[in-house]
């Protein structure tokens, strides 16, 4: 895979929200009282590890009002993302997801307000310009204007020859159109080089029941060149141009928090692809980072460095 | 004044909202870093201390979502408001204040979504049909189409022979326009009998330096008939169809939650009016209920009856 230049290794495009998340555990979010703020949204998380992992990001994101967008910005450039391409719209507000805390499936309700109001006219091209990778994924495409900032965003970094990476982290409770879900997935993916569908992400677009490499046939057929699906315990296919280059087995750990577990793996795997490793190799590099941000509590612990990774991953792989 | 029959004694239509005040003390609200989430909006706080106050009361508010409609439902019942003319719209979201626990004048951010969105056709007629006061105030009069249908529940309750109360808690964070809110003021003051504007209200609306007369002078000209002009420690002014009828003072208390002290107290005068009470011993009552009111914690504390606060009067004023 051919890696472009640039100085912001991963461009990410989509939403910055707040995750208002409950401090007690509860069944469900009627019942939650008490709520701890935290900058949440895929692409900005996918951004905040880039960056903890030693590389350079950038979100392009809309937020609104004055409390919630300081927030926003200041934990952003507190892990070190370049926030140069966020605006801020006054008379928005920065979007708010509630969530439970609980053992069994968080219940969440999403307040959208500012995210989805990023329009092309904002997306500033000298973002997709500095980029060697444009990321982004299915929340933000969920609406418009945003979904054809994501397309222009898509066009620009195509013409510039970056990759272009697509998460379909598919929720039928945002997008409940899921016809329009698929021909927006099949309109990005003329762009986007890489992918990363998780299982259940697949059978919620396509249905239940087909084998995984049948659902990686069809993000295929849908024009998208590297498709890596993680299947939880299952561990991870790679497939690149319809060729089934492998699987990665997951291996066993205790997990103490799932928060945010696809977006620290994704990061892994640009940050060590765009270091020039296979794509093997990277998929080992993700699967490290994601093992560590699952046995711990909250975002990517501190003293996960890209070096300490590195030393993790078997030498004979390259 | 005539008192009008219903079994309801206050319908308050407007916003019914979620609070997520700060647990910490801060500043500014982007230092907040967890919330507690409350039933809030003026005209539901007003229901909620008239029921408190034994009276029976119902709001008619647009609500969205699942789970805070759910607890603001729950939250009222438990108060013993009649939810029945609730509108949850499931497309939208329930209008949410965040707001700081502050020494200084809280720092707040609202987000409103399904408040300003009930439309005049939601108004049930028979809402109106039941009440002795209909009740509105400023901020959900800010935005079509509630303002409209505030409007067609004083047309509704003017020719039903209700008493008509408007609270201008006038707020130019809510409502930047000052032209439109007055313009709107002056459409509602056609209907509404009675009037509780502070002096703040007051001076934000129509500009610093008027005497108090003049202020009540300035209402009573936008066709309200009775005005109480509520002062701080500067105590109350009554006014009653352009004649002064009195001064109550404040009296020296040591305040611990001035959190919905107004609203606690037109709770009170409406409930003390519907009882028959004369004007000026009506504000005696809500003297004392915003006076308990300012002394506790939270809302009014469950051991405030109205059998309470009436032995508390001079048995004189009568």
């Amino acid at each position: 895979m051919q890696i472009p230049e640039g100085d912001l290794d991963l461009v990410a495009v989509g939403e910055t929200l707040i995750d208002f998340i409950s401090t007690d555990e509860v069944d469900h979010l009627s019942e939650a009282e008490t709520f701890r703020r935290y900058l949440g949204g895929s692409p900005a998380n996918i951004a905040v590890n880039v960056a903890r992992l030693g590389g350079r990001s950038a979100v392009v994101s809309k937020v609104g009002g004055v409390a919630f967008s300081q927030f926003a910005r200041d934990e952003l450039r507190r892990y070190g993302v370049c926030t140069d391409y966020i605006v801020t719209d006054p008379e928005a507000r920065t979007s708010m997801v509630f969530v439970t805390r609980s053992k069994r499936t968080p219940d969440f309700e999403d307040f959208r307000d500012a995210d989805f109001r990023l329009a092309p006219a904002e997306l500033a091209p000298a973002a997709i310009a500095r980029a060697r990778v444009v990321h982004a994924s299915s929340f933000a495409a969920s609406r418009e204007p945003c979904r054809s900032t994501i397309r222009r965003a898509f066009s620009l970094a195509r013409d510039a020859g970056k990759l272009i990476s697509f998460d379909p982290n598919y929720s039928p409770r945002i997008w409940p159109d899921k016809d329009e879900a698929l021909a927006t997935l099949r309109d990005l993916y003329r762009y986007a080089s890489l992918t990363k569908p998780s299982l259940d992400d697949a059978m919620r677009l396509m249905g239940p029941g087909l084998a995984p490499e049948e659902y990686i046939g069809r993000f295929h057929d849908m024009g998208v060149r590297l498709v890596i699906l993680t299947m939880g315990r299952e561990g991870i296919l790679m497939s690149d141009a319809g060729k089934l280059l492998g699987h990665v087995p997951a291996r066993s750990i205790n997990v103490v928090d799932a928060t945010g577990a696809g977006d620290s793996f994704w990061a892994g795997f640009l940050v060590a692809l765009l270091d020039g490793n296979s794509i093997e190799r990277s998929v080992l590099f993700a699967r490290e980072v994601v093992e560590t941000k699952l046995a711990n509590v909250g975002p990517l612990p501190a003293w996960v460095t890209r070096e300490v990774i590195y030393q993790r991953l078997p030498i004979l792989a390259s």
